[in-house]
């Protein structure tokens, strides 16, 4: 049995569109057992409208929930030990859980798990990785804005962390790995993904084939299942990415309306565009896993619809069931074992940004 | 009359789209003269092509051209005194040209426009800066791949040099400037940032208006005229943008073709997708400028087509006719004037990245 602890009241639509998730996860998902943390007067009647979900869960409810305007240290202070937040988070630490799903405050949700989980061992940061659609199936691109800035070691440990999620998602025995940079050149960049790159040839890892740099127009075409980078640049790319499709979506639109030609073709095309949007929806790739925790935590995007949050559960559920962590465990020991083997203090950190 | 001058070698097709480019560009820009710089053998049997465009330029010939896979350093060595890249950057220098434009090897570009017009008065370091379609309308980002990392006060001085830069380009009087960052609100992200929105709220600058911190969705939106970050997280959201436009239009492309009734529609509805091509185009948005250096310097894209090359051309005629640089120089010495009188030491710079 797999249990998955969810943050009912998270996410901008609640127990509505958690609870729907939920219900869809349940379809598909085998042995599927949730525990359900949130307010009991908001999340009961809805619950009830789901009687195969109640079958197959526990409610908790809590003292109250973690706002999406709250600061990361608010959040601590206000949520700990009362919010559906808290309680979902902490039914992992006890093991009530086997892996957390909220779709509520990002910054509140790293900070409330970095504080009761803690960090893996070997793991110096933590980082979400989000999965990416691309023009040949689907990439993972970390760190989408867990923290700003990382050293060669770090970018590093995301490198083995990111290439054991695709592995536990898609079951490829090694994945390939590139780090994101502005040139493809072995001579650009900045200094911490040089070393990292040359971290990464010597110290040659069973668990990831690395590919060497990639830029930013590489990751839509899929060339390597797991791309590398800190916080910062992760979260602009990301959201460049989004802002991009949509403007392309809209501007598409307009024309499609500006003639009676263009719209008839429009109405005779219409299953290709369905096909367009079924392949672009971030629904379907919904689901970012904080990684280099003591526990599987998985951010929903706040706005996402209920196949949305399924899919967030989904990628809890598969990262439970292909034991991430264990694997996780072992390829970090193993990468810096053989960076104090092979690099001695050359494989010392260089931080080059700040952290905040 | 207005004097470009044109590296003819420079970019993946040479002479036979730079030259193409200078007669579309010489039709629709009113007393221009070209000093084109190129090898006479490659040159002139196409030039004589176009006999409009021998009556407004001369030709000089160069013993050599900077190669696409030269690193800077290299093209610095091998080229100074003696490449049509060096002599078009040179004439700019010597007076002979307003401005010079080259689609030949960024790199080298910069760091010969570095090395030959030398920084202008105040500014630290070179940015480039280009145009995006948005929404709205067009804006500029900067930097987008000069210089890796920025300090607070650099960031205000590629705020300062892409206003000047957009009211050149669109005569609007006060750009709106927004600083690129991981959230809106006023705590998140790098602390070079933070600082550099503080001092562009403290230091009201005439010749901007500033709007606060923008995420990498909003750049397309268009919601600001100017978007400032540095040159690593500027060139990763150029190149992402670009691949997730080139992604969703094979996307659609394929799906367009899945069926007989799609295809038919596509058909019906081509003035859309032209429409939609054309508002997306790269070609029409070419022409990246090199900014903080004593002289006007255009990058056209390596791939640009005539068209494209033309747009570039043009860029460098606006930046001329506009007084760019006159302009620039003075918002930046107000700039720094009252930097030190608002705020004394807190203005000093912070870098908070390497400078590779």
């Amino acid at each position: 049995m797999i249990k998955i602890a969810v943050d009912v009241m998270g996410g901008d639509y609640g127990p509505e569109i958690t609870l729907a998730g939920a219900a869809i996860a349940q379809k598909y998902l085998p042995n599927i057992h949730f525990l359900f943390y949130g307010i009991d007067k908001v999340v009961e009647p809805i619950l009830k409208k789901y009687p195969h979900l109640v079958a197959v869960s526990c409610f908790y409810p809590t003292e109250g929930y973690t706002r999406m305007d709250e600061k990361p240290s608010q959040a601590l202070r206000n949520g700990r030990g009362k919010s559906s937040m808290w309680h979902a988070i902490e039914s992992v630490k006890n093991g009530k859980a086997d892996s957390c799903v909220s779709a509520g405050n990002t910054g509140a949700l790293m900070a409330m798990s970095y504080f009761c989980l803690k960090m893996m061992a070997k793991a110096e940061r933590p980082g979400i990785a989000g999965i990416w659609p691309t023009l040949r199936s689907e990439s993972i691109v970390l760190d989408i804005g867990a923290t700003i800035g990382a050293s060669a070691s770090q970018l590093v440990d995301l490198a083995v962390m990111g290439a054991g999620m695709f592995r536990a998602l898609y079951h490829i025995e090694k994945p390939s790995v590139g780090l994101l940079n502005v040139g493809v050149e072995e001579v650009k960049g900045l200094d911490a993904i040089k070393k990292a790159g040359m971290m990464l040839r010597k110290v040659q890892l069973d668990s990831l084939e690395y590919k060497g740099f990639v830029e930013g127009n590489d990751i839509g075409k899929g060339i390597v299942d797991v791309v590398v980078t800190e916080g910062f640049s992760g979260n602009i790319a990301l959201k460049v990415a989004e802002g991009t499709a949509r403007q392309m979506a809209e501007t598409l639109n307009i024309a499609m309306r500006s003639s009676i030609f263009s719209y008839i073709g429009y109405f005779l095309s219409r299953s290709a565009f369905r096909k367009l949007k079924h392949k672009m929806d971030p629904n379907r790739f919904n689901g970012g896993v904080l990684l280099g925790l003591n526990g599987v935590v998985i951010k929903s995007h706040g706005s996402a619809n209920a196949n949305g949050f399924a899919s967030a559960i989904r990628v809890g559920y598969e990262m439970v069931s292909n034991g991430l962590l264990k694997e996780i465990a072992t390829d970090l020991r193993l990468f810096h074992e053989s960076k104090e083997l092979f690099l001695g203090n050359e494989g010392e950190a260089v931080t080059n940004m700040e952290v905040v």
